[in-house]
């Protein structure tokens, strides 16, 4: 009898996915229909997340493009990167909203995505799919079928970078971005790199300058900025289950109050973005299960370098929480839809 | 022109009290008018907890009966136990109604309160309060002005012990509750013993069969059994921010199938409690920041001894948490109004 | 040239054999002469583990009875259980010492070994073996050519129970041990279930009166006793990555006086074991890696029942640690040669 | 009857007062003969710091300098900025070799030191101190009766900058530091900012760009490179109680081959720097409760920048193991006595 439009979830066992059930769960203004699982079909999904009991009465299902198309209007994918493509084109075909959490739709040039991953296979969507960084890309995600939901890492860069680079206040090269993230971000899959006992009470980076989200931000960086940039990444890992700071050097002979100013002209309107008032720094605890991004800035002047920090949820804005908040544009909801948790103080 | 009803919260600036400023800010029929701490009188909250920037917009203020008295008509007093009895009376005497989280209500002896705090203040009071351990006592809270919030590891200890002492399904002699509780538990007050490299990677007992949390069981057990119950509690400090574990062992000659029946008819109708099915014990992750209180069993017939296992976010079901449902309970609002939020899968 | 025993590791790559692999590294009577791993096998040592870069030169060997029994003299068997006894048999007939960390040499009853884990395929040898609680069975170990290296659990609940029975100061019935151990517990190996991300933030009882260690546990109470003990055991999972803490509990009329009188008489002279003062109680960070068993006892009137506390370090006193120690007593060197480190303050 | 030099620590009550402590303790050159600490006058030892109960006999006394000068040769000073200079001088004066670990002797140029701190008040002293960075100023330690013992984070930066610098492989414009401290680098203190539940599950920078080791850094670097070096050093917070990593971004047109090389003939022959292998970088956790230095590097050659990280123990290398390897290599002791740990493996 309901009139909400029905949501399905493909590839809902992992944490993104998880994070998606549980927004989707919660929200105002659509319903959960479909959702599926390889590992896990057949079974309950609290047996998957016992967290969830009594909250969630869904089975995983196997996928099938057929049954999907019948059952739900708006699909989020939230597979591995490769996985998609395959998945997404014939629900687009059949007309259906499309929000993927993979890079396979994230990519303007094609050539960049296959250097990165591989062969693409659905290239015509690909044209039309839109990045879904939302407080940027806010137009045309309205009037988005598919949506390339943004990598966490580069959600915590761009959102600082884009209005800076655009505005001409920093310089393109350079740039250089040392990110630290929570655990999570690696996925649910078992394997020795995440064990408790091999991150607890360590502190490490990995993929030193050769992470695959580089390529993902410099089409971006470049696309502000109207010029090539090439950044430097080098991303850490933190001995916490969530959360992304990424710290950020760039050279402009400007002072923290011009870029600040910059900010929130570019960011005052919009809910989920937090410019911190002068002498003030992000703390990944504070966005903690929120779909928030908190940035702060300091100008050093002996070295003409700025620094800026940012910090996000990688499970909420840097993946699920982003995710909706496009669903909610895409189909003209309120953009807080759902989304709207506050951070705990503790 | 709102007609929502005007919450004060005495004492914002512990964790508890920033529990509750969270948690009445994003309920649907209440709205927050007046915030007091003394240590931050003057500040904006946000500076106290910078996570909720742009999320609670108050300044703390200096407690002040008088002004109290015209800004709110439901009080939460997130004291320290001593501190609450002097503050409560004034608001009762003018006819608001009050949900104190200290010790200062929660006795129906008034000897055993003084016996393990000190002399009582308020002793016409004391006798009008009732114990807010809500889903035992949910028809005396509708009627109440004055909620003696229990404590954390009381309500994690007394909700699955009542409904079975109550049903003389266990002995009365002999019950061990070997507890776990996170760090937040402690407060937010500055000490050795809760410094983050005091606490990590470490895990201990303290206050081994002497804590002030053992006559506030035992004050209700002993109601629900009908006879002296006297419980060996020993609480211990895990290295989380937030939960408590609770396991306990208690004599009886009955499968865990039939405790659990009993637990099912207690509480099926309760929105909050979950009682997992056999051979699945409850985990503190999977209740964080959530009201919820989960409990599994084990009947060991070798030793004749029952193992009941319960866990609650301390500072939501066992603080927070509870009070709203309190105050939801005596407002006859819905019983889940802003204590609904998922658990995270992570 | 040197005279100094040469030892092999049997099963290196997991964390209780990396644990001997550094603790004989740094050894001054004994020489690391072979060390295999099945998995690594031709790998360097330091590239399964990188932190004893430049500690352990040696590379991982695939084990082969005839190799082992050319190279070393003493065998520290570090592998699953089951897959000890066919490995220790060809090692003790070419009069090698063996002390074996697994399950299989453990029990003194081969019956209940076989109906808790596989038919025993080296009976002969399991009559044979010592037990190697070493403050308990001192005399026996330094007469042994095989050594059943106790189980974590038993080790921290054994320790403070055993001379407590022997002087019948406490209750044989009604026994009950919560233990709660930190994550490297569960070994090295990838699962969902000791990921980061699904123990942080967390706490939980796991295989409730269930463990295998159980067993263990009773076999050795009952020869204590003189008569028959059943303990019930129920283990947690701590957010930590190391440390036992067991909070044991028996019934007896005696004051905590009288029990730490027996614990001083039995352990004074032994190094390893520290009985703390009245109302002290352990803390895992405390004997975390060292190999101390700390003990501390509370009567508790009211309910007739004693509290036990005892702390080890898992991987230290609960294995490697007494795996050395017991080797030390076997060849007749110092008892703490190579496992006399400090405790961190921190 | 000993002949070993006698040892005092002055402020043993900290966390670098309690490792040096701990080291001393286990040295076998030197014995421990007097140790102050003003808040724990007159309590033992082992009640401060209850993990070192049997293994530190010693009663916290109150310094006096005559008492100082009679019962030990060697003195390390764990006391508060400020507050070192005092205690120093008589002790010098009266012959004694003096281990400083506050900024109090850090600086070559003293008005670098009263900009940041205050007036020097034994400024003869200062001209005398030796800037104890072992592997760089081995010859002046050797012959020095005053050490001024580095800062945790400058230890962990210069390490790896100075041998770059000295050779001019790097530019010296530019150069970032982009650190991350576990939190026992801000003392023992109680303080609301190291609470366990204000630093778990958190994550940032404080003090951007303005931190008091920027100086100390400063003079070191400029020393090296021969030419004026301004860093620009940014610190964050990890959830962790030990351990600091920092990257390093730094300008050159050289590969990381040549790089490592230069690090390989700087170090090769220093026992306590590990130069990683290509594609490897350092873990915090690899290098927990010992001595070392981590170095791990990677030229990018789309931005010409060098990254560095590098990685010690802040309470070790960064503290209390740098001042014993100190007192070594001043008293001609092997550099490694004391010191010699190897890490964990988990």
């Amino acid at each position: 009898m309901s009139t909400k439009k029905r949501v399905a979830i493909i590839g809902a066992s992992g944490y993104a996915g998880a994070e998606i059930v549980r927004l989707i769960s919660g929200h105002p203004q659509v319903t959960l229909t479909y959702l599926t699982s390889r590992q896990y079909a057949g079974q309950s999904y609290d047996t998957v997340f016992p967290a969830l009991t009594g909250c969630v009465d869904h089975y995983c299902e196997t996928f099938s493009p057929e049954d999907a198309i019948h059952k739900a209007d708006i699909f989020f994918l939230a597979l591995p990167h490769k996985a998609s493509m395959g998945v997404a084109a014939p629900l687009l075909e059949a007309g259906k909203k499309v929000i993927d959490l993979s890079a396979d739709f994230r990519f303007k040039n094609r050539s960049v995505y296959e250097n990165h991953y591989q062969l693409h296979e659905a290239p015509q969507w690909l044209k039309k799919a839109v990045y879904g960084l939302c407080e940027i890309n806010h137009q045309a995600i309205s009037n988005a079928d598919l949506i390339g939901n943004p990598g966490c890492y580069p959600t915590s860069i761009l959102l600082p970078l884009m209005p800076l680079l655009k505005n001409k206040l920093i310089n393109t090269t350079g740039i250089i971005a040392d990110s630290k993230s929570g655990v999570s971000g690696a996925g649910r899959s078992p394997s020795l790199g995440t064990l408790f006992c091999e991150v607890n009470e360590g502190f490490k980076a990995y993929k030193v300058a050769e992470h695959r989200h580089a390529p993902e931000m410099n089409e971006n960086l470049t696309l502000a900025a109207g010029e090539n940039v090439q950044i430097l990444f080098v991303p850490h890992l933190v001995p916490m289950s969530r959360g992304i700071v990424s710290t950020i050097y760039v050279r402009c002979k400007t002072s923290d109050n011009h870029i600040r100013d910059c900010l929130h002209a570019a960011y005052d309107n919009c809910h989920f973005i937090r410019i911190l008032p002068d002498g003030h720094f992000p703390n990944a605890a504070h966005v903690r299960g929120t779909n928030y991004c908190d940035i702060g800035t300091k100008y050093s002047s002996e070295q003409g370098i700025l620094v800026i920090i940012s910090t996000i949820d990688n499970l909420i804005k840097g993946a699920a929480g982003q995710a909706v908040q496009n669903m909610n544009i895409m189909m003209n909801f309120a953009e807080t839809d759902g989304i709207n948790a506050m951070p705990y103080p503790v």
